[in-house]
């Protein structure tokens, strides 16, 4: 159980991570902050926050855990706003889809602080926004990384992880090099792929006939083409040279089947097939 | 209303078209023809055929309209057995994913009768196979595509359009060459790039963690690779020339992509984002 608990961001995943602690009798009193008003009150209407602040420097004063839940591209100024007035046990979390450069940052922000923050990132709910899609059981059964660095705080980490796990979440941990690699391959590369291929496909000149004749199949590979630009602008240049990385190798293995389809090889078309389809039933057919 | 249709092929395509014309009372006798006893056994009890044949040239003999729903690599063997037992009057017609190959075949084996042969293709129903799956309304509100050459006759284009749309579906009509250039587009390639990205994890040292932390956006954007290997080995070389030109222009959108990231350019990858974005929204929010 913790005293204060202060959601700065109160979105989706902010006021889900509120409700969820408030369901599991984990947390005491909410503060919320941000920039839109009328999040806000309906954030108090739905009883995910207690009380809303519109100055981060003054809401963190006396919390017990500081969740940074906005856009990555506000957190240099948050960071900078809230360093000054953390409390000495104040432990600060975010959850935001990179981490190197995140703690980056919070290690030029908060100083003699830095060991008191535990870098997050849960893998849920990028599909809907906003404080009205919060729900208290959006990350049960869902997967929660943690990477603190060798100076952090142990009792800060378990303090984080211990919360997500109330929140039904399975907390994992590793380095913030070694999330970033694999974000880049499963979650960034393919949000680039789909963006390119509808951008791809909405250059050409009889644009409308060829989306009006794609199938289900098309909706669903492109469905995270209609994820936030701005919020993936803020991905691709933070994790630049991962996601570099893996797009260069993603072009080797097209240049392969590309290679095959050119020289009619129908068995090895057949073998790469069959290899996905296989990984894609063993690894991901039940959710 | 026709006295009598043969599906050689009765699995979901061809079991769902004879449901839907006898729903709309628009088919007097349905003879099936497959190979596999155990699946005309359960579409004669879900009186989706009246009888079930195990020769294809016996079969069409008195038929108003032969559909051949097989794989299309079967396709060669079925004409070649059904062509010299079409009667004057037959229709022919088809519902292969690729157009012009199967043109050619029919040409080559159906000779004075190529007239009444309707290229056809029905955008519906790739992600479950077999009769069980079949329904009466798998075809409404979905796109069937006609691709009558300029000797195709009249009266067969008309009968074989009147029938889908009694089915519910939206019939239109293209040229071969331009139906095989736009599902190179918006299905073939697709699929291509989704085999690729999962077989390109699956070959990681660390694939069973990379599958492990993938989100709902990475299952969405691989579901078409859990399509049969078979199918789009003969697909990707049915219509080799088309596919390969748009994985070539799709590299140099991947080139661009590539160039934006690496120069940091953000306003440059947010526009791009956003005209994707755009672009689904406009086109396949509301299916």
């Amino acid at each position: 159980m913790i005293n204060k608990l202060v959601i700065i961001g109160v979105g989706l995943i902010g006021g889900s991570f509120a409700l969820a602690l408030r369901e599991a009798g984990l947390v005491r009193e909410v503060a919320g902050v941000g920039r839109s008003a009328e999040n806000l009150s309906a954030a108090l209407g739905m009883y995910v926050i207690d009380t809303s602040v519109t100055d981060p420097a003054q809401a963190v004063q006396g919390a017990d855990l500081v969740l940074l839940a906005v856009p990555v591209g506000q957190l240099d100024a948050i960071m900078a706003a809230i360093a000054p007035y953390l409390g000495a046990n104040t432990v600060v979390t975010d959850v935001g889809s990179t981490k190197q450069d995140i703690v980056a940052l919070a290690r030029r922000h908060f100083g003699t602080h830095f060991p008191r923050f535990v870098p997050g990132h849960p893998i849920a709910g990028a599909e809907k926004s906003g404080v009205k899609a919060a729900r208290g059981d959006l990350f049960r059964e869902r997967n929660v990384i943690l990477t603190p660095l060798a100076e952090t705080d142990a009792a800060a980490i378990s303090l984080v992880a211990q919360l997500w796990q109330g929140c039904g979440a399975k907390v994992s941990q590793m380095h913030p090099a070694g999330h970033d690699a694999l974000f880049a391959a499963v979650s960034h590369l393919p949000h680039v792929l789909a963006f390119s291929l509808v951008d791809y496909i909405a250059s050409q000149a009889n644009a409308e006939q060829l989306f009006g004749f794609a199938a289900s199949g098309f909706r669903d590979f492109t469905r995270i083409a209609g994820s936030s630009p701005e919020m993936w602008r803020d991905i691709c240049l933070a994790n630049r040279d991962a996601l570099l990385q893996q797009l260069g190798a993603y072009e080797q293995e097209l240049a392969q089947i590309k290679a095959l389809i050119a020289a009619g090889d129908g068995a090895g078309l057949e073998a790469l097939f069959g290899r996905a389809r296989d990984a894609r039933q063993k690894y991901l057919k039940n959710p």
